[in-house]
């Protein structure tokens, strides 16, 4: 346990892939998507709970949220949560804690973590997290994990590594390039090649590093927070992120730090990960029956059905019948029946939904 | 208008193979099924409006829907609604009208007609009623409805007709037999030979004819309400057939009285009939989209769907997608969804679910 590591885990998405169960009123972080009995939240905060200590958790989420975490998260203070007045990606919410952290403790290193993915293997996680906080000590150096990849995947961004001569490590490499989410065809050369791995989106600095290199890479949201410091972690703390906030750059820390910044190491992992960001990738992990359906719902009754997602609440009595390869979720009163083929369309329904005035 | 003529209305049945929406609670007669504003019941009492005085309306039905009858009905007396203390099949629903009916009006002719059936063109069922009351006159003749067949429909009991040399109008035949339900090679032998009609279920004769054939055909069952005679129409009514109904055989009327019956004539009908008895007929009477789905429901939106019959409580969200030739219903909280060519399985399931012990 280190007294000087930080765990940051944002929570401010809105999930609108996984509607209806996932709102933006109630979004997938804070659900128990997969039936374990925990939230994706409270899993995730479990997972730091050998890495740091319970009051250097700091979840960033939009304001809106900020009851739902506590709900969620009953042994957090109130001031561990960090609240956005507006949505603004990665690099403004990452810029927040970095500046708090930095400010309460100059000597800080943080491991910062996206609410909603999955982790199984929490041993690896722990060793893996370990070697990444021991190479964030050099000065201005920045660490990301990379998750060895086990498909062509279209849907994630890749890291193509070097090896790293500083490093007696194996999992320890330099990184060459971050790529945007690529086409089949290019997914598969990386699969091939061996030295492209998943862009996990969890990152392990100092906060001084990363501060440093917000500075270089970002200077208009540098010098908002360095305006805003005096007020960090006082009393005005609220209003002057109200007042700061809708100046932000709407940008990633990918694209905003990552992408631009000279010292970036890679640690390669191996450990159960998914980030859950489809219907696909969450049947991946859900227990199936016999018939492949993997059915959270005690009144759901499936017949001449394979290959199905069922989400439906505990008391909902439901007969499907003659179904291969659907998503079939019920959440708060709201039915969604989708062919599992097609759930990258459930956002235009979504939308097509709001512009009928039926969703607000 | 006829002050002898009464409508016997049977509305026992229980509808299950329209499960979620049909109930033992809430059957199928008592439902607004085609979404026209009207339960199939309330529709059937209208259809009798220029045939029957209001107060010669009767309705058959189990003691536990006398309620949902008078509150459907509001037109009707408490005496207008004849209570079966247990589920005995169409002869002794029709022998205790019979009966009621004979003692209060010895002149009496009655129509008897299921609740849940469709027709469409009134004044043609007004004609061809008007020719079966004629037809009724004759002693002890027995007249039941035949329905021009559209399709080799292996659901349905068919009745095979010879010409009737005592009539000069083309829709009076005498009937030669009455057959079960065909399989489908048959079935299409009796359209082809243009001589066999749909049983409609639909019987038209004087209460001294179905009274005196029941004597006849089945004196168990004759003997009971003949005990019973003095309590019909008295404060005894509803105690005595407590306690003769669970004596009474369980028969059909056209097994029991119709198959033997010395004098049967059949009138051919031709008035857009339906019983509605399967979700592929009802489909056939509802409004469809340009998609060929059939959508009640105000809040259901169907995409990249077709052939669909959905039918959702009017505030239910719902997105269906890629569905082709399904119905998707929710009734009561309760959710089907179901290959239409897989229908007849519904029942099965419903048994599945009462084993189950999930329903009731």
């Amino acid at each position: 346990m280190k007294q000087n590591t930080y765990a940051v885990i944002m929570a401010g998405g809105i999930g609108s892939r996984f509607w209806p169960m996932s709102t933006a009123e109630h979004p997938k972080q804070f659900l128990d998507i997969l039936g374990t009995g925990k939230t994706l939240i409270q899993q995730t905060v479990e997972r730091f709970k050998n890495i740091v200590p319970s009051e250097n958790i700091l979840i960033v989420t939009n304001v809106q949220y900020k009851n739902l975490v506590l709900e969620q998260l009953p042994q957090l203070k109130e001031d561990q949560v960090l609240c956005e007045p507006a949505r603004r990606n990665t690099a403004p919410c990452i810029a927040y804690a970095a500046y708090k952290i930095k400010k309460e403790n100059p000597e800080a290193t943080m491991v910062v973590a996206p609410s909603d993915h999955l982790i199984l293997d929490q041993a690896e996680f722990d060793r893996i997290i370990d070697i990444a906080l021991n190479e964030a000590k050099q000065e201005q150096q920045l660490v990301t994990l990379g998750i060895k990849p086990s498909r062509p995947d279209t849907g994630y961004g890749y890291i193509q590594f070097i090896d790293d001569t500083t490093s007696h490590l194996p999992e320890v490499k330099k990184v060459k390039t971050f790529t945007e989410k690529p086409i089949l065809s290019i997914a598969k050369e990386f699969l091939t090649s061996g030295d492209f791995y998943w862009n996990s989106g969890i990152f392990i600095w100092s906060a001084q590093s990363i501060v440093k290199e917000i500075e270089i890479q970002i200077p208009d949201l540098a010098s908002l927070f360095e305006e805003s410091l005096p007020a960090l972690s006082t009393e005005n703390e609220a209003k002057k992120m109200a007042q700061i906030y809708v100046q932000c750059p709407n940008i990633s820390i990918d694209f905003g730090v990552m992408e631009k910044a000279k010292k970036v190491k890679v640690v390669l992992a191996d450990f159960g990960w998914s980030d859950l960001g489809t219907w696909g990738s969450l049947y991946t992990h859900l227990d199936k029956d016999e018939h492949k359906n993997a059915t959270l719902g005690k009144k759901a009754f499936l017949y001449d059905s394979s290959n199905c997602i069922v989400n439906l609440p505990n008391d909902k009595l439901a007969v499907i019948q003659g179904l291969n390869d659907y998503i079939i979720v019920e959440s708060d009163g709201v039915l969604l029946v989708c062919k599992k083929d097609d759930e990258q369309k459930i956002k235009q329904y979504v939308t097509d939904l709001k512009t009928r005035k039926v969703l607000s």
